[in-house]
């Protein structure tokens, strides 16, 4: 999860080396479907690795779909969707955004998913997921995927 | 679409029969993702045929889905999501059912969707578009892929 | 429930009457709140009455509202919103309608809910849950209050 | 908004006399509408005050409710119905929560609401909504109180 509009392009550099890993890793990488921001960045990394792509569209516009996403999923709920992207996700990964991307991260902690930060410090307000450990703030992209491991090992994943 | 439970162990055999040809034409199987009824049928035949297979299924609990199905979208939202299902088809294909394959059915009329019907007779409630050709009713499973490839060819599809 | 757009003019009165006598029981009308069709027929029968009324509009946007809506709910996820009409009614009512509202006595009836159709036939489809007496027919508005009641004294409803 | 537990019970109080005040100003109060926390007091206060009250339930289970809830809008699809709590508001008061109400303040800021925030700091996370008055951070009940009303005269708001 991140920003549909991105400050620093590095932060773009950011998602699309976390699709690539992700991808790597046999995992398929779920968005928010959309054609810009770091949803466009992690989908192309992921493109670029091989993997498979998911995106969970707001709308029920084909248009609005990056091409680098292999399966649209047009929710046609709105921003609503945002529950069925974290609920779906096995982790969550966060990377900078807005208000959008914030709504994420809480409704995935509410939910009880972990969620894995990448440069986008969450601060105070979050300390308490951060205590419990259910949020986690990862360094760099290869530290995501170690984290992710981690989870995945202690809870039965979904196995294609 | 089809019943969560079925009647006839025939239309299990046809559920599978679908399943089979739609993934054989290199297509995407999506249904409500349960592995019980039609949903199980359609996806057990879409992996006999070497296809995917995405679930979109109400709840967030992995183990209502079928293990036939690559792709489980937990929406948590309930049967609101029956307008997910059909939302995202491309066209949606109607196997025998109770009312929530009716709500799906009628959902797809709603949003301008073409419904291929097979052995599902709807009677005089639906004839306003069996006349106008958005309800078209398929007498085999060989039929309901040629009416497909009808729809497709008149629409621009998304590619992978 | 009842559709967008109405046919006869007389259904417009139908859903004004039956908007009224709902009203006039005391009891809250909630619709899908748009300004045409059923809908705004019966909240503006129920405001003639005096009554309370609800509408769960499919979007964001309250120039859809209808002006006899006393308390519009913008859900923004769309139709999926025919799910919330039903799961908040206590009875749902049928009056003439098109696939809109063919999904909404589907739902209802999906998930354990009454059902009475007024003026508006639904054939061999729905027989199955007209002979468990889940789906029931009435003759005229009159008969739609009595069936209310007589539903209403099997299950405790919400006080105000 | 606010938490489903509260942890200091000063700040029940707090909601309570948020509640009351909002009915007091013929304001409907929208929440939640669970029988715990922030939804209680609010509810609680406004009936005092003889308010309207709607609840936006999570579930399709009257025994959610608060009593002190007029309203309650059963969506049946889970903490998706955050999104709705926002789109239906017309001001977003934020009082003190866990990730449920963050998700609920990034979703109304996601959308363009103003929230109003009373004893709840969102730190440097939300800044950029403070900078740009869409985020405003009240000293007392009195206050959000003018700040809704400053609010409501430069928007036209839904009318009885």
């Amino acid at each position: 999860m991140g920003g549909g509009e991105i400050e620093k392009s590095e932060n773009f550099e950011l998602g699309r080396k976390i699709g690539f890993l992700i991808a790597k890793e046999g995992w398929i990488l779920l968005n928010g479907g959309r054609n810009s921001g770091i949803m466009e960045a992690t989908a192309m990394g992921a493109k670029e690795a091989g993997g498979l792509t998911i995106g969970i569209l707001p709308g029920d516009d084909l248009s609005w779909a990056s091409r680098y996403i292999d399966i649209p999923i047009l929710t046609g709920i709105g921003y609503a969707r945002n529950y069925i992207n974290v609920q779906t996700s096995e982790v969550v990964v966060a990377l900078p955004g807005r208000s959008g991307t914030i709504s994420e991260i809480a409704l995935a902690l509410n939910i009880g998913k972990k969620v894995i930060s990448l440069k986008f410090e969450l601060g105070e307000l979050f300390k308490r997921y951060e205590k419990e450990e259910q949020l986690i703030y990862a360094n760099n992209p290869e530290d995501v995927i170690t984290l992710i491991k981690d989870i995945l090992e202690k809870k039965k994943g979904w196995e294609i």
